[in-house]
């Protein structure tokens, strides 16, 4: 409910949900779509939608003058709990949510983000998304991204798998945007041979900010889940600054580039799979080696060992540190400079023993050591340079590879999952199972 | 000295240094000026400068034949203990040799890449460097990047002083690519108001082979060193895929993105200070704000605490595992997601301690934590999201940086060499003390 002053304002003024409004404070002018009060939005804010798309959240103040321009049609504003008939004719998309900016709130009094929409919510402040498809909309749980754990991927991969064995047409998974690519990963590998897209989305701006990108990115994601043959795991956000289109990235080849921008999400050493042009609500395909719907038999595997350690190489790392961990990891996947080197020398440690023979070690009492790139870019080649040849020859698991170190490590612990065995650790890490290694480098997609 | 089949064959075909031969085997033909045979080149191999400006080395077979095209000036093709005079019309610049491929070459016999070249053997190797200053070499060591720590950045940093005190016009640092950042953070916290360039340089591919960035970007860096005004450490490498110009980067903003190309350093979150388009031989300034020539006094400040560990935060990353390392580090550096997160549930640990509560209780301990993005794009925010708002409250270092986590890593190393006191370490990481946090983010710069 709105408080009472906020109430009685737009009464005064007769303004109603669906109408055109012009809202004129001391320093701003808004004018857009009044939208309806959800149960979690602050009670002394309207909600407006403007031309571009965006919502907006307008807190009340006394200076604040309210005008109707023109009434709207205050079409299927419903209750979450009364969501419209389905109409036959359209397919069918879930929205699964987990959490993250693309459901949440900014809490007024404390000034901070916090979770706080259902996917229900997010239908109500999107109507638009109710012409592509029928959708339904519940929350599995409701987390900051950093606190999705394996057992959260078990879950939603659960949930995803109730939802295309109903026979749903897309599944959408509502996530926060910083481990969006770990969680998309490993669902990647946890989901063989899906029937039908599972097309990851957040927000880099809350709703109910006029910069948030989630109308665009909603859009697309359920144009990706119910029109694309794309039955794998992907991302969908934006690919531009502005709000032309997304991309749609393979879950296991892309990353979060930039901590605050809207296009924040990139593909590396690949293309993206599409893009989804949001006011045309086209598909433009960009590679077509993506697995389709109908594909193979649909099964869960959700086996994974989650202790393993991403560790970074850097100058003065003290093979010590590797050893104190050795008890306490099962696998460790070591973020290496250039074409997959780490010290050799002997500078940093008193016993003399160089990170190099630290690995050795590890490797000898059975802890697999997996390889990826620092640089982000590129491919892994360990025949150019002796330590590299060297580090071959220990056993360090990587050699060709152009994976991601997110998915090198979700890899890792997927594979921990099924195997102790060191030959089949490495033959299974160096097997392309959802994507991650490519067979060629696409030299066009280097910072793109 | 060259194999007795190949001096036989050079000499039966009248082969000089200094001519411009043609050398046709079954498969390629080769056109080029022949090089000196340098110590350590292999002795079965000929060197040919292409018209390209690239080195070529080329083995002997038996199937090979040289022709002469035209005879050459065998022009100061000198041995390395006896460069030419100094022309005392030209500026003076120094080569300091650390290792890396651009002094290195090719290990036919194990097809790996060693460091062996010597600075001299790089003037040799490039001898229009002399058109440009009097230029001497020495090597100070010859190490693979990795291998380069503490205590060999402080060695750089008494001969570079060595050097600006004796009055060079600029000093050029051969190093690794690898690492080459870190080097180039470190020296810019040690070596204080320059009063002349130093530019590190490196190269991707090794001297010997065709597609070596060795020449262009030796060139750039030797016209940097001698022309230019700024007064910094600098890493000056190629700019793009083919040989137009070199970038000139700001040592604390500059990252390698590549683990092959060529164009593989770029400066992340500001522009470089300049273009060097080598055909030209000009500078194109991007930036002006770069310390000059004559500003302030230099003076050495090379304390570190090498004691410091980067941690990569990822899902299921245990707290206990920060624990473990309590004892055996003085500070952290954590790559954290987004606008600065971490875990904040208990879900991963047996005692129901959070990532978060982890770095609390390192900081009640006297460890300072400081973060860094993980996105590298972009810049640190802990005032978004409630959980940012926590970890700030805590005493985490580093809202509003838009520094790398290499640059955060060598910064704490630095100041944790000054001081152990929590609100000074906080203090001094805080402040901008070489380029390492920007004022203002150029939105240009994202993945260009």
């Amino acid at each position: 409910m709105y408080s009472e002053r906020l109430k009685s304002e737009l009464s005064k003024s007769r303004a109603e949900v669906g109408d055109l409004l012009r809202i004129t404070k001391p320093r701003v002018i808004y004018e857009g779509v009044l939208m309806p009060k959800t149960i979690l939005s602050s009670s002394s804010a309207l909600t407006l939608k403007l031309a571009s798309g965006y919502n907006v959240s307008i807190e009340y103040e006394e200076a604040m003058r309210i005008e109707v321009l023109s009434k709207g049609k205050p079409v299927e504003f419903v209750p979450a709990e009364s969501l419209p008939e389905k109409d036959p004719t359209k397919p069918s998309v879930v929205i699964l949510g987990s959490g993250g900016t693309i459901g949440s709130r900014v809490e007024y009094l404390l000034g901070s983000v916090y979770p706080a929409f259902s996917p229900q919510d997010l239908v109500l402040a999107v109507p638009e998304l109710k012409q592509l498809a029928n959708i339904e909309g519940r929350k599995i749980f409701d987390l900051f991204s950093n606190d999705v754990t394996v057992e959260h991927w078990k879950i939603l991969c659960q949930e995803v798998q109730k939802e295309v064995r109903n026979g749903v047409d897309g599944v959408i998974l509502t996530h926060g945007t910083d481990t969006m690519c770990y969680t998309a990963a490993a669902l990647s590998f946890m989901l063989r041979n899906l029937p039908a897209p599972v097309v990851m989305v957040g927000s880099q701006r809350s709703s109910d900010r006029g910069s948030s990108d989630n109308y665009v990115n909603l859009m697309c994601s359920v144009l990706t889940a119910c029109n694309s043959d794309i039955a794998e795991v992907t991302v969908c956000m934006h690919g531009t600054e502005g709000d032309e289109f997304c991309y749609v990235h393979q879950a296991t080849k892309c990353r979060k580039m930039h901590a605050s921008r809207r296009d924040a999400f990139r593909s590396i050493n690949t293309l993206p799979f599409a893009k989804v042009w949001y006011r045309e609500r086209s598909i433009e395909y960009l590679r077509d080696d993506y697995h389709k719907r109908g594909q193979g038999e649909f099964y869960l595997d959700t086996k994974m060992n989650p202790n393993v350690l991403m560790l970074y190489e850097h100058p003065n790392l003290r093979p010590e540190i590797i050893n104190r961990l050795a008890n306490e990891i099962d696998g460790l996947v070591m973020v290496a400079t250039g074409l997959g080197h780490v010290h050799t020398n002997h500078f940093n440690d008193p016993l003399g023993v160089s990170i190099q023979e630290a690995l050795e070690n590890l490797i000898k009492s059975g802890i697999p050591v997996v390889f990826a790139p620092q640089t982000l870019y590129g491919r892994l080649n360990l025949n150019v340079y002796a330590s590299g040849r060297k580090l071959r020859a220990i056993g360090v698991i990587g050699d060709g590879a152009d994976w991601l170190p997110e998915t090198a490590y979700i890899k890792l612990m997927w594979v921990l999952g099924h195997t102790k065995e060191m030959d089949e650790i490495t033959k299974m890490m160096m097997t392309n199972l959802a994507g991650e290694i490519s067979d060629r480098t696409i030299n066009e997609t280097y910072l793109a």
